[in-house]
């Protein structure tokens, strides 16, 4: 096992690496979270598809409002990472034959108040009988400036757009402790359109904090130094269960669930003017850390030494069945990381 | 019942039709096979989604291959239909967690494979992990002119590409016959594009030529006179059941199952110039009839009188079991049109 890999990576390779690219696409494979397209010369076309069906299935969404809000959310946060303005989506819906009327209203007004907050259009799309409620959603937008993962530079400056850790804290929720938790993100398009005039790389931390850092290192063959406490990045609700649970917080980075806030690096010239800017469209990013070319390790946070292309990989690795022994191995992970 | 409109439409309308509809959109629901937006003053872009799920689960499909080139096809007939020029496509691949290595290199060579005859390049998409395998695409591309469905006129001459009936045919000989058969179907890509100059409306029989007749009836409140027996215009492949079997030829056009040819008008006054144009493509398609402003019924061809929305809607009235129930349906229908 290479331990500056992503395994997952190596899969989605060999699952779809190898179909022929356009030669007007503007991104490589894993190069950015929607694919870029050069179709006229002013614009850049930004399109994405994804879907949630491991989220239903495994019950960690089960609110058909919350999977409707979901729906538009997963797509149109790759599109926020590419700095693109968003026209509009067509949907992937596979419905149980006999879906209950109130549930279908629910995912309909979950699907109806995710666009209008993104202010986004329904262009159509596709309907299919299924055993099980899966949907999805390709989302179309544009750009003005090529915004991608790959781009940051060493002394580049690492931001995230606010606190993370909501979706794993969600997830421990659902799993864990089984109590109630709200999950309704919402991506950064506003944010990330701002970013487009400013940032060197850009992704989204769809899949948790860790995986995202793990693609951009992967990607740009760089590293990172991080100079802040996990705690100062963490969301309330991750803080709260640590303090009740005596849990790491660095466990609520490591996804595969995560909260799809913009994770992104700023060339040092612009650091000034795109805080600026940020604050004018009262917006307040958390500076991470900076980008460097010595390494691909992260460490020396809250006093551990993490490299989190082997928290990254672990689901993969340890063939993880459920939550708890997902949980089981990141806290055996944790022991071993501080003798 | 009402015996002028398609059930399925009904149902698509209370699954999608309560969502906001984008105002540089072209289309409205079911005016168009893809999603027409308005993107630059000089070109459209189209834009559709579709998957193949129940043709799997029902054992239609099943080489590999043959999924992977239908998992192109469907969304790429779309565009074809629209006259559009195809750029690329998302894949949305659902496949089962332990799938036989053989079956993955089949299923992406017949992906690479339609991509190639296309002209078309994938540009990335979406993978899950999913109980049975699933596979579906967005593709996008650009139109010169607006090609709908809608648009038609009285006296405009009807058309389609080539013989059809083969998707009947097919689902024949994998459900009722268990003979060994061929699909494949080419979408029309270069017969639309031709027919973006000359065309009042254009729509794929990718659910059959009933349905695809019906589809243009109800958006265009209006009608056909079809003057052509229906052994003129069906694949050998269905006159070769017929002869051996004495099944009515009509029941090779009901669908679902279709074959991806294109049902198209042509205003009588560009009707001479577009006949020279597909001669000189080596394309022969074929006339059909006229359309009417009488009435929506279909009539009088091999001395029975059809009514094609009910055919087309026999499948959710009669709560369609399996393919010898339809089958059944379709014989008892044939015995009352002639009494």
């Amino acid at each position: 096992m290479n331990h500056y890999r992503i395994t997952e990576n190596e899969n989605l390779k060999s699952m779809v690496g190898s179909f022929s690219r356009a030669p007007f696409q503007l991104n490589a494979i894993f190069e950015s979270d929607a694919e870029l397209i050069g179709f006229n010369n002013d614009k850049i076309l930004a399109i994405t598809y994804d879907a949630i069906v491991e989220e239903i299935e495994e019950g960690l969404y089960e609110d058909a409002y919350q999977i409707g809000w979901m729906a538009i959310t997963v797509s149109v946060s790759d599109l926020a990472a590419v700095g693109a303005k968003v026209l509009g989506v067509l949907l992937d819906l596979k419905v149980p034959k006999h879906f209950d009327a109130i549930r279908l209203k629910n995912l309909q007004q979950g699907i109806n108040d995710a666009c209008d907050f993104y202010g986004c259009y329904v262009f159509g799309g596709d309907t299919n009988k299924n055993n099980i409620l899966q949907v999805g959603s390709t989302a179309l937008g544009f750009c003005e400036n090529k915004l991608m993962r790959k781009g940051l530079s060493a002394s580049d400056v690492l931001y995230v757009s606010d606190n993370v850790g909501l979706g794993s804290s969600y997830a421990y929720s659902r799993f864990i402790s089984n109590t109630k938790s709200e999950y309704l993100p919402k991506a950064k398009i506003k944010e990330g359109q701002l970013l487009s005039k400013f940032a060197s790389s850009c992704i989204d931390t769809s899949d948790g904090l860790f995986p995202a850092l793990c693609q951009l290192m992967e990607v740009n063959n760089l590293g990172f130094n991080l100079n802040i406490l996990f705690k100062d990045m963490l969301h309330n609700s991750c803080l709260k269960i640590c303090k009740e649970t005596g849990l790491p917080h660095w466990i609520f980075m490591c996804g595969p669930h995560g909260e799809y806030e913009l994770l992104f690096t700023i060339p040092l010239k612009n650091v000034q003017k795109f805080e600026d800017e940020a604050k004018r469209i009262h917006w307040r990013p958390i500076r991470l850390g900076e980008v460097t070319n010595k390494q691909k390790l992260l460490t020396n946070i809250d006093g551990i030494s993490i490299n989190p292309f082997e928290t990254t990989n672990l689901y993969e690795k340890q063939h993880i069945k459920s939550p708890e022994q997902y949980m089981m191995e990141l806290l055996k992970l944790d022991k071993e990381m501080r003798l």
